[in-house]
C-alpha cells in the first residue's frame, strides 16, 4: 500500500506524461488523464492511534519528499537554502535533544539528592540545601565523614533536640516514612490524574513504538513534564527502582516533543523513529555517563530499525547529552559516570570461577524476577488488586519504608549503595565494608590482605539481609502505577551478591595463602583480590539476566571503569548470565511486559522455528466466507460503501474481476471512507448508483449514468505479495526487515488471501500455546 | 527460489502428507506422490564463481536445518547432545578465530619488526634478535636511546668498521635500498607466483564478499599463507603502507578456513558471511587493539547482513584475540593498543577551530587521494604499465627507499611514526619534536610552554617534507601487486599535518599570551596546548576523510586514549572531514575501488534517488524478444534444454500456459541442467520427447508416450514479485534488505518480466552518467 500517496505527488509535481507512457505501453487501452485529486485529503495516508504504520510507504514518502528538494534546490537559491537547512535539520535536532535530554537529566539528578536527604533531615542554612551541599556551605571543608556538619539536623535531632536516644531515632524513623509516603503519594496522584502513561519505566512501550506501533500521547508534552516530576518523587520516596528506564523514556518525550518543530519529522512517522531510536542512546548516556554504551543499548535493546545514519546520529546526541549534563554536575565531582570506579589490582585467571559463579546467580535471579514480576503483574491485572493503585504504592512504600531504615545499606539510595558496593577501601575509608583488622606486615602495602573485622562482619549482616530484602521487594514494585526504572535495583541485588563473594573470597585467600588455587598469584601481603570488582562483576550479571542485554551492557561497565582489563570478567558473567537466564525463556523483562501488555511487537532477535507455510496463516481460513475483494470496474458507490461497513477490515485488494481475481491494487479502509465522503459532499453526481472505478481508463457507460467516481489515486498499485508456498519463515522475515502492515497470498496468479501482523503474532502465539486473543492492537 | 531444497527435505522427513494435504486444498486435482530426488544431486543448491548468492534461500536452508536437529534432540540423547554441540559450534568457532588470527597478527608484529630493523643493521648477539631486544639483551637496562648499544651495528659500520664519516653513511644507505628492493621483490614475485588474491587491502573484496558475492579462493589456505608471508615483506621494505587492511583479510581467510571444521558453516553461504562479519572485527582488533572499535567498524564499513548474534560474538572474538596478542606481547610493553597515549592538559573550546581545521584537511586530502589514487589505478588497467607489475613495484620501491632514508621521519615505520607524533614531550625526551629551549618560569611544570629550539625547527621542516612525500608517494603505492593496507599512511599524513599545526599553536600561545583567545585559558606557564592531540586528531581527520569511517574511528582513538576527554574533538574532526570529503564524492576508498573492478555490490548506506519504477528496469525491455518461460507441463525435455542453450539467463520462471502467463514458480539454470542430466543418465525412458512436468498431479498423457520427467522438487515455489508499478527506491530495497538475486515483474497478475541485482546496478550506474558495462560479474 506504500506509494500510492508517492504516485499521486508523482503526477501532480509533472511526472503525468512520462506515468502515463509508460503505462500506455503496457495496453492498457487509451491513456486518459486521471481524476487526481488536486490537493490531499486532510486524514489521507494518516493513521489511527493503536495502529501500525507502514514502513515502506513512511520511507517512500520522505524520499519523494528529498527528490522534490534536491529538484527545486536547483532552480532557485531560497529552495537551495532550504535543501541544506533540510540536510542538517537532523543534527540540529540532535543536538536539541542532547541539550534538553542533559539539563532534565541534571535537574532531576539534583532534585532526586535534595528530596532524598529531605526524608532523614533538613539544613538550619536553608531548606533547599540537601545534605552535603549543606555540610560543604556551612564549613567549607569536605569531611570525609559527612554527617559531622552541624548545619545539618536529623528530623529526630530537630525535634527532640538530641541526635542521641531511643524517641531521636524514632522520630526520624517515622518522619521518614511520613516523608515516603507523602512522595509516593504525590507521584501516583499526579500519575493517575495527568498523564496515565507516565507510570512504569516507558522501555517496553517505547520498544513498540519503534517497531512502528502508535500510542498517541505516550511521548506528549504532559507525559514528559508529570514523568519528570514524579520521577524525582518516585527515586527520592526510596521505593526500590531506579530513574535509569524512565531517563530512556523522557529523553523521547524530548526528542518527540521537538520534532515538531522540523516538517521532515513531523510529517513521517518512519523519521520520528530514527530520531527516537536516538533519544533511547541519549537516555542510556545520561543515565550512567556512558555515551557510547548508551548507543550500543539502542541498537541492541530497543531499536527496530537503525541505519547507520542513525547510529551517527545517536553518537553525537549522547555526547551531546553527557556533556551537557556534566557541565551541570550534579554529582559535584566532575565525572561524566554515575559510578566511578578505579581498582588497583588486575585479575587473575582463577578468579574467572568466580565470575562465572556470579554470572549463574545473575542468570538465576533474572529469570526467577521475570517469572515472578510476570506473575505478580497478571495478579494486578486479573484481580481487584489493579482497582486500587493508589493504596497499593502506598502499601508497598510504607513496607519498604519500614524495613529499609534500620538497615544502613537500604536506606541508602540505590545509587549510593552500587557506589559504596564498587568502591575499593582506601586508607582513609570510615566505610563499615572497609572495617579490616590492620595487621602488621613487613612486605606490601597495608591496605592490601586483611582479615576481616567486626565493622566487616556487620557490614555482611546487613548486606545478606539487604540482599534478600532487594530481591523480594523489587518484584512487587516494577510495574506499580509509578515511574520506576529496573538498572538501578538489578545492579544493587548484583552488587551485594558479588560484594559478598568478593569478600569471602578475600578471606578464604587470607586464612589459605598455601592452597594450591591461590599459591602463585596471592601470597601474603599481596593486594589480589578487589571485592569491588565482584561487586562490578555481580551487578553486570543480574542487569544481563533481567534484561538480557550482553555488548551494551559490557560497554556501559567499561566507559564506567574506562579500562579494558576488566572487559573479559564482565564479558564472562554476562554470557553465562544470558544463557543461564535463557534457558528459563528466552524473553527479557522488558518483552515479557510487552506481550504481558498484548502489543503487536514482531521481536527480531527472535527465529521462527515452525515450519508453516503462508496458506496456513493467511485469512480466510478454510471455513470462512471468502475474501472481501474490490473489482477494477465492476461495483457501485453503494455497494463499496456496503461492503466496508459489513466487515472490519483495514484494507481491501482490489482485483480485475470476481471470476479471475487477479490483483491490480489495495486500497486502504480509512482512505477510502475518507475519499467516498468527501466526493459525496464536493463532486458533483456522485451518488450510491455512480460507479467506481479504479482503472486508468474510463469504461464505456450508458449515457444517461451518473459520473463514476474515479479512486485509482488512492490505490496502492505495488501491494506486496507471497505466494501459497511461502514458507512462514520466510515469510515473517520480510514483515520484519521491511516493516509491513500485511501481505497479499496468491497462487499461480490469483488472490487467495491476506496476512497481517497481527495474523503471524496471532499465529506465533497458537504456537507457543498461549491464547492468541492475547494479541490485543492491530 | 529459496525454499526448495526447503521443500524436499520437509517431504523427506515426514512431512509429506501435511504437504500434500495442504495444496489439495488448493483444488488441484489429486494429490499423488511426488516423485521426489531421494538424496540431493551433488551441486544442486550450489554457486557458481563470481555469482551472487541468494540469502533468503541460504538463511531458509539453516532455519530447515536448525529445525531438525531440534526436532531430532527430543528422541535421542546423542541428537540431543549433537543438538547442544551445534548450538555451541558458533561461539568454538569465534574462539578459534580469534585465537588464530591473533596469534598470526603476534608473528606478523614480531617479524615485520625484525626485517625492518634489518634493513638498518644486524644484532651481533644473534641475527635474530631485532634492534630493541638485542640491545635489551645486550646490557638488560632499558636506554631511554636506544641506538646507544654496543651489539646493534648498522650496516655502514659493519662494513666500514666506523659509525661516523660519510663513507659509513654511504654504506647503510644502499644497504638500506637494496634490502627494501629485496623483500618488495621477494613480496611482489610470491604473490603473483602463488596468491594472486594476496595483494591489495583485501577490504573492499570483503565488502563484496560480505554483501553476497561468490570469490573462490579469495579467503582460502594459500592466500592465507602468501598473505602472511607478503605483508611482512610489504611492511618490512619500508613502502608507504600498512598492516591493518591486510590483516582484516588475514583474519577472514582464518575465519573461512576454520568455517570448514563445522558443517553448519560450511555448507551455509549465509552462515559462513556471519562468522566473516565477525572475523572483520578481529582483524581491526588485533590491528589496534581496540576490540570495540573493531566490531563497530564492521559494523559501519564491511558488513552487509549484520544481526544481533553477529554482534555479540564479534566482540567475543574480538576480544579473544586482542588478549591472545597481548599475551604474545609484540610491543613489548604489555599494552593492548597500538599507540599508547597519555595527555596531561585537558582541551579548551577554543581549540575546537584548529580541529575543525583538520577536518577540513583531512576530508580535502581524502576526497583528493582517492580521486588521484583511481585515476592512477584506471592508468594502470589501461596502459601497458600493468603488465609489469614487478617492475612497477621495485620502481616505487626504490623511489620510496631513496628519498625516505635521508629524512628520520620517512625512515622510521610508519606506525613507530605516528607513535612518536602523538607522544606528549616528557621530560627526558631526546627526540628532535621536544627540542624546546629550557625556560626559567617561577610558576607552572618546567615541560610546559616553552619556545622552540634548534631541534623543534629541524624537526618542523624534516616534518614538512615528510608530509608532501607522504601524500604524493601513497597514491602510487596503494593498489599494486602487494598486500598494502591504507590506514597507517592515512594516518601518517594526518599525524604529521596536526603535530606541526599544534606546534604552531603551541608557539602562537606562547608568544602571545596576551591574546584575547588564550587569556582566560592559557596563561605563561601553563601547559594548555597539546600538539600530540593535534596529530590524534589529525590522524582520525585523515583517515576519516579517505575511509568514511566515523563512530568506530572515534571509538578506536577513544580506546587509544582510554578516555572519554577527547571524544569531542575527535567527533568535531571526523564529522568535518566526512562532510567535507563527501562534498566532492559520496564514496569511500574502499566502494570506488570496488566500482573501479566492477563487483556487484550494492550499497547500502546510498540512497535511491531516482523516481523510475520496476517497469523501467525490468527485462525484456520493450523492443525485446518476450521473456523465456517454462511451462508447468507443456513442455518436452528437448524443447527445455533447446530454450537453456539458445539463452544465457540463469534461471527461468516457470507458468501456467503461455496464454495465461500466470506464475507458479521459478527454477535456476544450474539446477535444471543438472538434474536433465542425471534424469537422463539414471531414470529410465527419459528421452528428448518426454515432457517436463512441474505440477504436483500427471497430465493425462497417451499411452504410447515416454514417462514423464517431474521437476517440481527443483522449483522455487515463492518466487518474489512486484507489480511493474512498484516505484525502483522500493525494490532496491527489497533487495538490499532480503539479499535476493532477482525478482520478478507482474501486471495485473500476468507475469511480465524479471529485475535482477545487475539489472539494478546497470541502471544505477545508468543514472550516474557511468558506463552500465563497467559492472562485470553477476
Amino acid at each position: 500500500m506504500h506509494p500510492f500517496l508517492f504516485s499521486t505527488s508523482l503526477s501532480l509535481s509533472g511526472g503525468y506524461e512520462e506515468f502515463c507512457g509508460r503505462t500506455g505501453m503496457n495496453g492498457n487501452g487509451p491513456c486518459n488523464p486521471v481524476d487526481l485529486l488536486e490537493d490531499p485529503l486532510p486524514g489521507l495516508g494518516t493513521y489511527e492511534d493503536f495502529n501500525t504504520i507502514d514502513w515502506v510507504r513512511e520511507k517512500s514518502k520522505d524520499r519523494d519528499r528529498h527528490r522534490e528538494i534536491t529538484k527545486n534546490s536547483r532552480q532557485s537559491t531560497v529552495a537551495l537554502v532550504h535543501s541544506i537547512s533540510d540536510a542538517f535539520s537532523g543534527w540540529l535536532l540532535m543536538l536539541l535533544v542532547g541539550l534538553m535530554s542533559g539539563a532534565l537529566a541534571g535537574g532531576i539528578d539534583i532534585a532526586a539528592h535534595w528530596l532524598t536527604d529531605m526524608k532523614e533531615g533538613i539544613c538550619l542554612a536553608g531548606f533547599w540545601f540537601n545534605h552535603e551541599h549543606c555540610c560543604w556551605k556551612s564549613n567549607e571543608t569536605t569531611f570525609q565523614d559527612r554527617d559531622s556538619c552541624p548545619q545539618w539536623k536529623t528530623w529526630g535531632e530537630l525535634i527532640t533536640g538530641t541526635s542521641q536516644g531511643a524517641f531521636a531515632y524514632v522520630v526520624s524513623y517515622l518522619m521518614y516514612i511520613c516523608w515516603a509516603l507523602l512522595f509516593a503519594f504525590l507521584a501516583v496522584t499526579l500519575v493517575r490524574a495527568f498523564a496515565p502513561y507516565a507510570c512504569g519505566s516507558g522501555i517496553p512501550e517505547i520498544k513498540t513504538i519503534l517497531s512502528g506501533f502508535i500510542i498517541r500521547g505516550y511521548l506528549g508534552k504532559w507525559t514528559l513534564i508529570i514523568k519528570t516530576i514524579t520521577l524525582v518523587l518516585a527515586v527520592s520516596s526510596g521505593l526500590s527502582l531506579g530513574k535509569e528506564g524512565p531517563l530512556v523514556h523522557v529523553a523521547c518525550c524530548c526528542a518527540n516533543i521537538l520534532c515538531y518543530l522540523f516538517t521532515k519529522y513531523r510529517k513521517n512517522e518512519a523519521k520520528r523513529r530514527e530520531v527516537l531510536s536516538a533519544a533511547a542512546a541519549v537516555g542510556v548516556s545520561v543515565a550512567f555517563g556512558a555515551p557510547i554504551g548508551g548507543v550500543l543499548f539502542s541498537l541492541e535493546e530497543v531499536s527496530y530499525y537503525f541505519p547507520l545514519k542513525t547510529l551517527w546520529r545517536s553518537f553525537f546526541a549522547a555526547l551531546v547529552a553527557a556533556f551537557t549534563l556534566r557541565s551541570i554536575n550534579p554529582f559535584g565531582n566532575s565525572r561524566l559516570v554515575l559510578f566511578y570506579v578505579e581498582f588497583h589490582a588486575p585479575w587473575h585467571l582463577v578468579e574467572l570461577g568466580p565470575f562465572i559463579l556470579l554470572g549463574i546467580f545473575g542468570g538465576l535471579w533474572g529469570a526467577l524476577f521475570i517469572k515472578a514480576n510476570i506473575a505478580w503483574c497478571r495478579i494486578r491485572k486479573t484481580t481487584c488488586l489493579g482497582h486500587y493503585p493508589i493504596v497499593e504504592v502506598l502499601a508497598v512504600t510504607a513496607l519498604t519504608a519500614l524495613v529499609a531504615y534500620p538497615n544502613s545499606y537500604t536506606r541508602m539510595s540505590g545509587a549510593e549503595l552500587i557506589s559504596e558496593l564498587f568502591n575499593d577501601c582506601s586508607l582513609l575509608d570510615s566505610s563499615q565494608l572497609c572495617g579490616y583488622n590492620q595487621v602488621e606486615t613487613s612486605t606490601g602495602n597495608s591496605l592490601a590482605d586483611r582479615p576481616a573485622g567486626k565493622g566487616l562482619y556487620t557490614a555482611i549482616w546487613q548486606l545478606a539481609l539487604a540482599l534478600i530484602f532487594k530481591m523480594l521487594i523489587t518484584v512487587i514494585t516494577f510495574g506499580m502505577k509509578v515511574p520506576s526504572g529496573l538498572f538501578i535495583p538489578s545492579m544493587a541485588v548484583g552488587a551485594i551478591a558479588g560484594r559478598l563473594l568478593g569478600i569471602g573470597m578475600e578471606q578464604l585467600a587470607y586464612y589459605n595463602h598455601d592452597w594450591r588455587i591461590f599459591k602463585r598469584w596471592c601470597s601474603p601481603g599481596a593486594d589480589c583480590i578487589t571485592p569491588g570488582l565482584y561487586a562490578m562483576v555481580g551487578a553486570a550479571a543480574c542487569l544481563g539476566g533481567v534484561t538480557r542485554m550482553t555488548v551494551s551492557l559490557v560497554v556501559i561497565m567499561f566507559e564506567l571503569t574506562g579500562g579494558l582489563e576488566y572487559i573479559v570478567p564482565l564479558m564472562a558473567a554476562t554470557m553465562t548470565s544470558k544463557w543461564m537466564a535463557d534457558a528459563f525463556g528466552r524473553e527479557g523483562i522488558y518483552e515479557a511486559h510487552i506481550r504481558l501488555n498484548g502489543y503487536p511487537f514482531l521481536e527480531p532477535k527472535e527465529e521462527f522455528e515452525h515450519s508453516s507455510l503462508a496458506v496456513d496463516v493467511m485469512r480466510p481460513r478454510r471455513s470462512d466466507p471468502s475474501l472481501a475483494v474490490l473489482t477494477q470496474e465492476g461495483m457501485s458507490v453503494g455497494e463499496v460503501e456496503a461492503l466496508v461497513e459489513s466487515t472490519h477490515y483495514s484494507g481491501f485488494p482490489v482485483v480485475v474481476s470476481e471470476e479471475s481475481q487477479r490483483l491490480v491494487g489495495f486500497v486502504l479502509r480509512r482512505d477510502l471512507l475518507i475519499s467516498i465522503d468527501n466526493a459525496r459532499k464536493r463532486q458533483e453526481g456522485i451518488v450510491s448508483a455512480s460507479i467506481v472505478v479504479f482503472t486508468e481508463h474510463m469504461p464505456a457507460q450508458a449515457a444517461d449514468a451518473p459520473p463514476a467516481l474515479r479512486l485509482r489515486g488512492i490505490m496502492d498499485l505495488s501491494p506486496f505479495t507471497v505466494t501459497d508456498h511461502t514458507p512462514m519463515d520466510i515469510t515473517v522475515d520480510i514483515f520484519r526487515k521491511l516493516g509491513l502492515r500485511q501481505c497479499l497470498v496468491t497462487h499461480n496468479g490469483r488472490l487467495l488471501g491476506i496476512i497481517t501482523k497481527k495474523d503471524i503474532l496471532k499465529h506465533m502465539a497458537q504456537i507457543a500455546n498461549r491464547d492468541p486473543d492475547s494479541i490485543l492492537f492491530n
